[in-house]
């Protein structure tokens, strides 16, 4: 039997629709392989391919460097300029003022992030922070959001290990919506939202899929799309930028990525860093989280048209199978 | 270089980010194949594997059926009962009551909507009419909407060309915003904000891919994705199922579909028909209309994170590839 049930933040409902007698081997699907070693731009050595880095993070004497952040060489967002309203006839336009970069995660074309040291994978999240942090300084960007596309089916048109930053001239649509509905709940409750939330899924157990002094990773109760994840930290923290362990997620993150490694096969999948925008409503209303999902499913009619996603795997069901999974 | 483009509508924004020297091979994407004849619970001859049809269209005496309307398997919304809110700790949720039907278009597996003869598809259209007609009375649906999905990456689990209504027991929060955006247009500038639209893309043309007496089919100025078509009937009219066209509507929208066929070699795509909500805000504001959205790209990050959409073809440039089709 199908279910309605609500995000607390965006207010939006889902559909809970088990398929039944599912199994977790039904929803494996390994991310299709989008490009190899010849003529990636990301690949040591090819370092000229790219446009020049804001960013290096040195290996050891003589090693390859670990971290590369450059320009997107297609943005999305570039250049400087301010996000002047213009019309077209009845229509609004803007310049699309603002930075797009790739963090590349490491110089070698096949090593995941899940699959870095962790001395490695911490200089990524150290990088994502970094640049956060600098963009803050600028004034055209009124949004920076740092996040991943894992597969062609998630949005990826290069293989090499990279996450994107997009600094936005406005906040955009989500992230307003988000912020909205926080400060909404705080001003209902007296809470945060995501604190109410890891208390109830600590408690409850159901849909927690891992958890250890700093880090809840839990099922949502509201999953959109079979299998997604919500990593947030235990402390009541606004912002990414400003929080002081990146040694910590970077363990953490590695964990959950494996987990969905081996109970998916290598998924697809996006994963998007959630802080708070510069002017939230209020900021002890934000927390900072990240939000992994996984592409298996299609986006049909029924969600293009009506904004209501249909989950064939309830989410407890799906905690329990991430649960399960043996990590070696 | 890129330009922040804004929904009249829905007020969200949109990022137009043309790939260089693209052509329109280049997007050329066939719909994957889903599954052939056999075990194909629509197809004529199979009629006792769904379950028994609301409504069947019969053709020439002795001959197949046209359209038989039936309930969904697996249905997303099902039975009676008040959608009423429960409490699952500080989450809500409720019993997901409503309608999901499949129209089966035609009894042949391999006949689509695009090709049917124009006296099926008036019957398609009459068709979804009748259900919408006969679902507004019902108590218990706040809001029917009719899609489809053609091809895998669209949605489709089944190839035999079917489309779907679904009867939600709330207005689901993408209509709740069309309506609400539609409304606010209305007031600010006392017109219709899709009869605005019409006026200016016929006056400009650039974004104008077809046109009759009775319809303007368009490529959106803030299109989110590649190949998006909006069509639009001239007539100011709030409600699909009180048009009296079908006839007209069935011979436009066929067209449009054969063009999308040609220029893209059978791609997957949405189509979506809205209509206004029974409790419009303004039904003066709201003005039916149909959405078909081409699968080529993928949402990825950037889209999920954020709400803004990058679309690679500029909407100009998808018009005017979409009018030089040759129909034959």
């Amino acid at each position: 039997m199908s279910q309605l049930r609500r995000c607390l933040v965006s207010g939006r409902w889902v559909i809970i629709s088990p398929k039944r007698d599912a199994r977790p081997v039904d929803f494996q699907c390994p991310a299709d392989i989008v490009n190899g070693r010849d003529r990636c731009p990301f690949c040591l050595g090819q370092e000229e391919k790219t446009p020049p880095p804001v960013m290096v993070v040195p290996g050891k004497p003589g090693g390859p460097w670990l971290v590369r952040v450059v320009p997107n060489k297609y943005p999305a967002l570039e250049g400087l300029g301010d996000p002047v309203f213009e019309h077209e006839g009845i229509y609004q336009k803007m310049p699309s003022v603002g930075v797009h970069e790739v963090i590349v995660e490491g110089s070698d074309h096949d090593i995941h992030l899940r699959d870095l040291s962790q001395t490695h994978a911490v200089e990524v999240i150290r990088a994502y922070i970094k640049r956060l942090r600098e963009l803050a300084c600028d004034k055209r960007i009124a949004y920076t959001m740092i996040f991943k596309n894992h597969g062609r089916s998630a949005g990826a048109s290069l293989a090499h290990p990279h996450s994107q930053l997009a600094g936005f001239p406005m906040v955009p649509f989500d992230v307003e919506q988000e912020s909205q509905g926080a400060h909404r709940y705080r001003q209902e409750y007296g809470v945060c939202v995501w604190c109410a939330i890891n208390k109830q899924e600590i408690q409850e157990h159901s849909r927690l899929i891992d958890e250890d002094d700093g880090y809840v990773l839990s099922a949502p109760y509201a999953s959109r799309i079979p299998f997604e994840m919500s990593l947030v930290p235990k402390r009541h923290e606004a912002r990414f930028e400003l929080m002081d362990d990146p040694a910590g997620l970077a363990r953490f993150l590695q964990k959950a990525l494996r987990r969905l490694d081996t109970a998916l096969k290598n998924p697809a999948y996006n994963l998007i860093v959630h802080t708070a925008p510069a002017h939230a409503y209020n900021e002890d209303a934000f927390h900072w989280h990240i939000e992994i999902l996984p592409k298996i499913a299609h986006i049909a009619g029924f969600e293009w048209g009506s904004g209501l996603y249909i989950n064939t795997v309830a989410p407890e069901t799906a905690a329990e199978w991430l649960r399960q999974v043996k990590l070696s």
